[in-house]
């Protein structure tokens, strides 16, 4: 398998989609999780969701369940579901509180921090301090919580350093989740992520999108900077805003990978059009504003902390991507919607508005995904040229067929 | 794979059905898929059902989406539904109408030829000119549409060639579908035509069809001219009405193939016992006369194009079946009734009257088949000898195995 | 696969729970099914089901089916459910009468033992003796119907000996089937079985088991004899229930095995505790005394035939275990509770009173196996330490892994 898929890398073609098989074959899939997703650092979840000490979620991907818990003091620790006895899943529930962790097979007990603390009818040999739970790693970072699967995980701080400060910008330390919602899509995850990374299919796909946003912005940066041909009116519009929002006091700026690594990141700042203040449906504000934002500079945020997450945040709210690959031709798309912690349903914040563009949007996604899935199961799917909006699905592939290449050999 | 196969072909006994791999691999399964049901010509409609520029319906096999579709000129049209930009399926309903192809990802936008037409920001050396819908062959004969998947098809007249006078006898082309059904059944795709090729089981299971048919004509030609051994009784009947319906001008006759090739047709015309002048429950007509016929000579013919359709028909309806593999242990036997295209259900036919025998006889073929299945799974399935009723299965098994064998070497 | 399955078969260690493959591959899974199920005798049912010549039932397992079926004098036939012409399954329904078996297909005929009778328009070399149904090794003992599905099975006799007096001390040949349930299981069956064969987990998950059995019994005798450390309390309570129950008339002591075979067997004869007279709630009889018993000796025999049963039998019942693997994750935890032939419901028994415990632990034990196998398929599933109280999945473990390995070389 390894020499005949390093064979297929190479015959991939420039500005062209990935050949069939990459979308559908398992073996391919089986590869990707393990080399890929699983050596990723994840953004899982936000601190809000378990605020109290045994509070816990999990996080499942693969054959893999992640104990995502609130340990002591305040630290959000993370394990592998699996009792070291053997091998049971020890919190059954999607999410809940413990005190303890009992395996509810055999009763062995792990506190908070992973520690066994107490098992029967042990050999006299048998040592506890051996035994904890394995630790997934994790860090807590502005609220948001990352793991990364992977034994020999990249640095965090290498990893989280292009995008912290704006990040930091939005004060999603101080957010809370409004609202929590997954798109189960049958496409592979590259098939899924192809669509994200593009914006040529928004005209025809998503009437709500181009209502909050221009023309001239979809077509430079409707899948982050510089993912289509340059708009001379967004240009000026962005030169513009961004000496404004300066002197505002606010950051501006973007950031793109300049070489191949491990990383696949971008950030920009820019500005929405017509004196839209947010990412609704009539520009105003969705909620209490964020961060370190006083009052409205007009701007949204886009941020891709790897393939698998994005973060696209108004001044007054975030709105947060998680592509889950669930199978070959099956992937979990999962957002959340984040606003201030303070900020109150119905006074502050009207769930509908808020989640109105980007929950439509998914759905169309989720449904041109599985159309394009079942056409790239025909013989006669053959990679066709990629528009000149299709940058950001170029770079993409690219990246993972590097990622991919430089796993195998 | 190849070389094992070859073996195993080589060891199929003469007289007994094949062994248990050929009725349950996924392996041969896919072989057959593609070198054997992607290379014949297969009947998927009738053109009654898209009578006008713009009507589609889809045929779905494998990972294939046929579209066929009504173009200019009364031209029938067959495009794999595979956008050659991404690969999108372009119609997503399974029938209706279109006045372009228009890909509902990314807007491309194709003819009723084919032809792309529109594709918007694209490199300036695309030529729109390289990048039509890939055709499926295909070919409307006598309102029959026949669609090919193979690269490199047979001749569709020599395809058509000895059966040619028996199906335009009836007049197809002037038909309309009164009812279609699909009869899903979990069998392999030969176990299912074993069951079509004989008749040594309408005793036990089709009480329908030995009402209609009786018992000298099914030993005889039950399962297609000669596939039991001769009556005498029906060999008598058999001069009779060959002469009487020769004199009064109609076709007569019988046809089989003589040696191996990539075709497997027959056809015959015989004569319904007891004056019976349909295939209905009391042997009256169910619709109006068709084709050349002006009165009724109480013959029925019976035609295979190839092991996946067959045609059967009176002289005032006809039926028509098609069976299409849906995985190695599943089938789906579709069934369309004609009548003429100016007879109106309720009076001139009854829909209940029409599709009794064949409706009520293919839900029994599903249940016998689903229920050898089963058997043929076990450890003890040993292949037992053929009775001499069965010599259909055992002309369409040799062919078979022939056909698999050259597609091997 | 066998080289490689030998050399893991090596490579598991001592008082640790087997790898992740054993318990998860589909191939290992095909082997065990083949190399260790189908070469065990196993209980699949009391002949009380069916009293009347032409009775049958079906025994199913992978793709094989049984016909269990009472023939003539009295005796109890076994038949794959497979016809010598084509393999159609012959009894379709799960239980029946037939006073002949016809195949459906094309109404060959076989009568109660097997041999066929009827077969029309076979050619003349057909001679009806060689195409009887093919047998399903079984024998009649005491009423229970074991089967063998290997073509070399082991002599029934050096099978049941070490086992057979404990049977027969409770009369099972004038017993009846008084409730039948299945517990369809997600879990390997070997996972399954680990949980069956250790008794650690009863405090933590059986409070119903730990009702009516204490603690002192659980430690040692819980999952058999000598399954976990000895308990100084039950040994002199064992010591003197053995001789009272002696000078009663009646059968005390155990059998395990010394050293490796095919067979796996267990027994032994135990004491309730606190004037308990059977396993129920209360501890007050359940039923009619059964078999040799004319009062109570508040004796508890449990008996493993093989890895794959159990019964668990009470001076007025028995409870039946058959385990049967049904996929790498999915086994079928068949439970009947029998009675005398005399008794009646509602008058000398109670049925919820009967099933009471076993059916909820097993329905506790359905859900445990479960939230093992899902932690068993991660990546940092690796065994853990064995407890002293898990000497019975050592036990089943080492026999599990010498009989693959023999079945290997």
């Amino acid at each position: 398998m390894k020499s005949k898929l390093v064979d297929m890398i190479k015959k991939q073609k420039d500005n062209f989609p990935l050949d069939q098989s990459f979308y559908i074959d398992k073996e391919i899939y089986d590869i990707d999780l393990k080399n890929i997703f699983f050596n990723q650092w994840i953004f899982v979840g936000h601190e809000s969701r378990i605020p109290k000490k045994g509070d816990y979620f999990l996080f499942n991907v693969g054959d893999e369940s992640i104990i995502v818990i609130r340990g002591n003091n305040q630290k959000v620790n993370c394990f592998y579901n699996v009792c070291r006895h053997r091998g049971s899943h020890i919190c059954l529930e999607k999410e809940g509180k413990k005190n303890k962790l009992i395996c509810p097979y055999h009763s062995w007990v792990y506190d908070l921090e992973g520690n066994l603390v107490k098992a029967r009818m042990m050999p006299e040999n048998f040592n506890k301090d051996e035994w904890g739970l394995h630790k997934c790693n994790s860090k807590n970072f502005e609220g948001l919580i990352f793991i990364n699967l992977s034994d020999k995980p990249d640095s965090f701080d290498d990893f989280i350093s292009p995008t912290k400060d704006f990040i930091k910008l939005h004060g999603l330390k101080d957010a809370k989740i409004a609202y929590r919602k997954t798109y189960p899509t049958n496409g592979n995850w590259k098939l899924t992520l192809d669509n994200f990374h593009e914006c040529y299919h928004c005209q025809t796909a998503h009437p709500e999108y181009c209502q909050i946003h221009t023309n001239d912005y979809i077509q430079a940066y409707g899948a982050g900077n510089n993912t289509g041909p340059e708009s001379k009116e967004f240009s000026e519009k962005l030169r513009v805003w961004n000496k404004k929002t300066k002197e505002m006091g606010y950051l501006v700026g973007e950031y793109s990978e300049k070489k191949f690594t491990n990383f696949y990141r971008s950030a920009e700042r820019t500005p929405f059009s017509d004196d839209r203040l947010s990412e609704t449906k009539n520009g105003k504000p969705a909620s209490k504003l964020m961060g370190k934002f006083n009052n409205y500079d007009g701007g949204y945020t886009t941020i891709g902390t790897s393939p698998f997450n994005s973060l696209l945040m108004s001044n007054d709210f975030a709105t947060t991507f998680t592509f889950i690959p669930r199978g070959p031709m099956k992937t979990d798309v999962e957002i959340m919607w984040l606003v201030d912690k303070n900020a109150t349903e119905g006074v502050d914040y009207n769930l509908d508005n808020l989640i109105w563009m980007w929950d439509r949007t998914t759905i169309a996604d989720k449904k041109i995904i599985e159309d394009n899935q079942k056409g790239v199961l025909s013989k006669k799917y053959i990679p066709g040229p990629l528009s000149d909006m299709e940058i950001g699905l170029e770079k993409f592939k690219k990246w993972y067929l590097q990622s991919l290449m430089r796993s195998l050999i």
